[in-house]
């Protein structure tokens, strides 16, 4: 089993620090895959803070990778050595249930093999994520990064970008439609990019006023500041699509009367505690409040495809590794214009 | 203006009692109609006591309609003297907008004329409801009820029926599926018997093991206590679809883990009180919450016409009007099964 230069939380709540992480030999359907970049999801922190209970230790996190083919098993051949590919949240399922069947593999019955702080399929091997120089991953869970697309950028892709990919998809986000977009971050400026693509006119709904700029840069048609009843006012009954991509407490209500008739909110963000819904603002024009959790992998490999037609990547500063915890305490801040990349080449410096 | 045997509530609150109430003479497009029967739903209950606000009084309530037609305005095709015919939660609307033209017009965007405790589109006539002798409707929003339908048992339909309907046919109920029915009032009743006649499999959710026998009668294939914790382990992730009738406070976020992955629950019954929905019970699964009111003009003959295929009424209890005050207390405390009618011929007695 050979080691690999990592970054792991040691226990709950501790700064990451340099660690050695064991992977395992490449078998006749595995990838082997040298990490390039590996984008720092909000997730991460979570779960190094054990914030959703159940984080086992030392974790290394990480599922948003991009990286080159170093060696493929033999039974491999969608895929070569030197491939430029990304692992994203999943690196196995049983693939025999009915939502692995229908290509939704993160809501697998007996239970998503997750990227990091999760088991394989055996349920006894520990996985751990990209923070690190190399994994190793069965094909099926690897996705081909198209050429164009810059490496750094597209990392998040493989979380930020499946995750609001998908629920335009899903609710059929098309030419003309009017979608919302609820946040400004990591998750809602990928919202907005894609929905534009998909030649919807996005409006961004956000705190603070100084979001403005990088939303008309990025294609929002629209900004409204959500302090301001008179934003909620004036977009009342507009929108067909809303992403909510915010995580801190907010009243879905209010958001709701923004929908058309028949429109939806789709959350992806998570709030701490959960939040009141008034039955009224659902029924009042057959209003729909949808969640939706990434996204399977050949929606994933659709996506990926689907940004390099339209040249989107995610905005993203990129550190080496020594900065990973500042770049933490910078999120939680907002401070970060709009995804961290870590650049693993500086995993062989530290 | 031909005065009208009725029954309303002078005042909020008050008893209701005998009343006149005038209607116009009607036009070329009109429809007078000899009411048979009228169904009383809980809306009329909210109303006549200002529950929501905004009643006006005295008001007539009524929107469970049935009918035989007595005179039509020269312009009037469709609908002869003689036929049977319904009336509903609708008596215009504006026509020209885009939820009026795509047959949504419980969503006119300048305001649906209600049945009673509304104006016209004129915003100065007032709309009283259908505990009376007479009603004189627009022939757009008079229905046919056709051949084979006992006519108070199709009362009902024309709010209880289309409001179950219109949710089952918009998330596609079909052979196969499995459907919850939260409660089994009188739209729990007939969700099961709408959703069985589609071929799903249905399952009702009750907080009273008293009604199993009821809920086998009118088709369930499975019934479940909702004091329960073990019902709520053994149906985990197994319902396509659920329809929620209760307006009682409840713990949505508890049926939500009942849904299969992309699995919708679709409130029909309105809590006193928002109740807290946890983002996470939506994400996990790509679930949705969804509302749902009434059902447009056209949507509403495609039930009649589908519940005369498959011989469906509503259970009713028949009562002459004197009882109406009587049948609301008794409807409170859930004593009907399922629905209760009103004979009005009994207005002629009194």
């Amino acid at each position: 089993m050979p080691s690999t230069p990592a970054y792991a939380a040691p226990a709950a709540g501790k700064p990451l620090a340099p660690f050695s992480v064991e992977r395992r030999d490449p078998g006749p359907r595995d990838v082997e895959i040298d990490i390039l970049f590996c984008g720092i999801c909000h997730t991460d922190i979570h779960q190094v803070r054990d914030e959703w209970g159940g984080s086992t230790f030392p974790m290394v996190p990480g599922h948003e990778i991009v990286g080159r083919v170093r060696q493929v098993g033999k039974e491999v051949t969608r895929l070569d050595i030197g491939d430029l590919v990304g692992v994203g949240c999943m690196v196995d399922s049983c693939r025999a249930c009915e939502p692995c069947r229908h290509g939704t593999e993160q809501f697998c019955e007996q239970g998503v093999a997750w990227t990091y702080g999760s088991t394989l399929m055996d349920r006894k091997t520990v996985t751990q994520g990209g923070y690190s120089s190399r994994i190793v991953v069965d094909q099926k869970f690897v996705l081909q990064v198209p050429a164009g697309l810059d490496p750094a950028g597209a990392a998040p892709l493989l979380c930020a970008g499946i995750t609001t990919y998908s629920p335009l998809r899903q609710w059929g986000a098309k030419r003309g439609d009017r979608v919302g977009v609820v946040g400004l971050g990591g998750l809602g400026h990928m919202a907005l990019k894609l929905a534009a693509a998909m030649g919807a006119e996005v409006t961004v709904l956000s705190t603070s006023r100084a979001k403005e700029a990088d939303a008309r840069r990025l294609g929002a048609a629209g900004f409204e500041v959500t302090g301001d009843d008179a934003a909620f006012r004036k977009m009342a009954g507009r929108l067909d699509l809303m992403i909510d991509t915010v995580s801190a407490p907010h009243d879905y209500n209010r958001y709701l009367g923004l929908l058309r008739p028949h429109g939806t909110m789709v959350l992806v963000g998570v709030p701490p505690e959960p939040a009141p819904v008034a039955a009224g603002a659902l029924i009042g024009g057959n209003r729909r409040l949808a969640g939706s959790l990434i996204g399977g992998i050949a929606e994933t490999q659709a996506m990926l495809d689907f940004c390099a037609q339209h040249r989107i990547v995610a905005d993203v500063e990129v550190i080496p590794i020594q900065q990973v915890n500042q770049a933490y305490e910078r999120m939680l801040k907002g401070d970060v214009r709009f995804r961290f990349a870590i650049d693993m080449a500086s995993l062989k410096q530290g």
